[in-house]
């Protein structure tokens, strides 16, 4: 049986009669090949990404598995559409907590039209992405049982400022300590230095992402993001938190050409610059409160 | 006694009449203060980094070294104009090989006109700003005694194809085997391993540059250049290259405000993939021909 995702942070949605994305509640994900000829550009890119040799495994699990296409009747009643059938990243996770965040000072790329570039470029200077090299497209971050969800608007999020983003990228990694409700209250961090930190946290996944675009010329990844996914309730109980890096939405990929992506890898070294230094001041947090309990034994 | 600089590859030039920088013949470079304020601007940028403390020397180092500024007559007889005093990147260099390399796929930057903005635009995507993430705007490439210098003109240069600038990024590190004058020889890259490659070396620098704008969120590069020396008839002897690696032109340097200059960071990427590229190339083919040697002795 074929829904709407629970956990769609951006992107079309497929409800009240619109086209978008389906799930089968066994693992799949259902994408619509859209239209514009962007949905087999995605295909294209997905099978060519398949079936090449030399792409090694530590970068492979970045991306969704991807099992062919499959053509049936789209979500918003149009008729029979093709589909894309990934891996539906958030299954059999819990309350997940999630960012996507579009990667590239510039989303268009030379080649197509001057309305899609002026549309483009209108959007990249009002969002942060001509700013901070990236944007936010959408989140949500799981508080506690009690206040569930902070999930802004898609509005809201579009017109995140680079103190906005700043706050919800600490946000995504704290306790529920009241900031989703109240605007003064600020994020304590408490979950940074497990999920953004560590051997497996997200950190050591962006890095690892970072070398692989420092060599790789075969892809330009234009106006594709990076999703962050973790669930808060494990990391709370010490168990595994499955943090994990994945790259979303290659319909608008181009080859290469012997060419580094220099402005997704950019935007991605700004990301990681953010989350390092949220790391970096928890590390310090709690490296202080260790040498204040020191100090007190001391003296 | 100043004088119009005997190396200069990019830039205005200070002949027939024209405004450009002096140099003394004993070590400075003097370079006018341009209008509509970006002279002042490079001013305050070179006062403002000289003083600053947490700049590593192995960081300062890639900066010309500054020393105030001077008023005296400019160049074009139009009066007294102040200079900025600079070190003479070039002073005791015997037939340096110059390359003056613009970084970024983007030189606008948010907050200047809309006229700038376009120009800088069409300029980005005419040369190979916008694909390559960096643009060759000048370069002499010295030969042998009887050769002299490939010096190709700005207009030429500024027409220069992503190939025409992988093959300049060859010539740059070539034994002059007849391709200044004849363009279907090859450059057989002889020099490539010494002097991109190596500890100190051009590759070891830029990645040592690349890691200080991978964190250092201070300033913002707008349209500025790295300039890569070093002396080819010491490299053939076997005697100190000198293969220097610095940054020029901060007259449109912005505050950071915390975020990495990930357009610059970017475009240095690319630059780092090509020349490591041709040193690995380089690797490859010495190796390659001590195999030979190896399978030669062996049977």
């Amino acid at each position: 049986m074929l829904k709407a995702p629970d956990h769609q942070v951006a992107g079309h949605q497929a409800r009240d009669g619109s086209l978008g994305p389906l799930v089968d509640g066994s693992g799949y994900f259902y994408k619509p090949l859209q239209n514009l000829d962007r949905g087999s550009k995605e295909l294209a890119f997905y099978t060519s990404f398949n079936s090449m040799n030399g792409i090694p495994p530590r970068i492979r699990r970045f991306f969704p598995s991807f099992h062919g296409s499959e053509t049936f009747q789209a979500s918003d009643g149009s008729g029979l559409l093709p589909h894309l059938v990934l891996e539906d990243l958030v299954f059999g996770r819990k309350n997940p907590s999630i960012m996507d965040v579009k990667i590239g000072s510039r989303t268009w790329y030379p080649g197509v039209s001057d309305d899609y570039i002026q549309k483009c470029f209108t959007k990249d200077m009002k969002t942060t992405s001509m700013s901070l090299g990236f944007r936010l497209s959408g989140l949500q971050v799981y508080g506690s049982e009690e206040s569930g969800y902070w999930k802004p608007s898609k509005k809201a999020v579009q017109s995140f400022t680079v103190e906005d983003v700043r706050l919800a990228l600490r946000k995504f990694v704290s306790s529920d300590v009241g900031w989703a409700s109240d605007k003064d209250t600020l994020p304590d961090c408490s979950l940074a230095t497990r999920i953004y930190g560590g051997p497996s946290g997200v950190l050591a996944q962006l890095i690892e992402l970072k070398e692989w675009f420092e060599d790789q010329t075969i892809f330009h990844f234009n106006s594709c993001s990076v999703l962050v996914l973790y669930e808060k309730e494990s990391a709370l109980r010490g168990k595994t938190h499955g943090a994990a890096v994945k790259l979303v939405d290659f319909a608008h990929v181009l080859d290469g050409n012997g060419i580094i992506d220099h402005n997704f890898l950019g935007g991605l070294c700004s990301l990681i610059k953010f989350i390092s230094g949220i790391v970096a001041e928890a590390n310090k947090a709690l490296h202080g409160l260790e040498s204040s309990a020191d100090g007190l034994e001391l003296h």
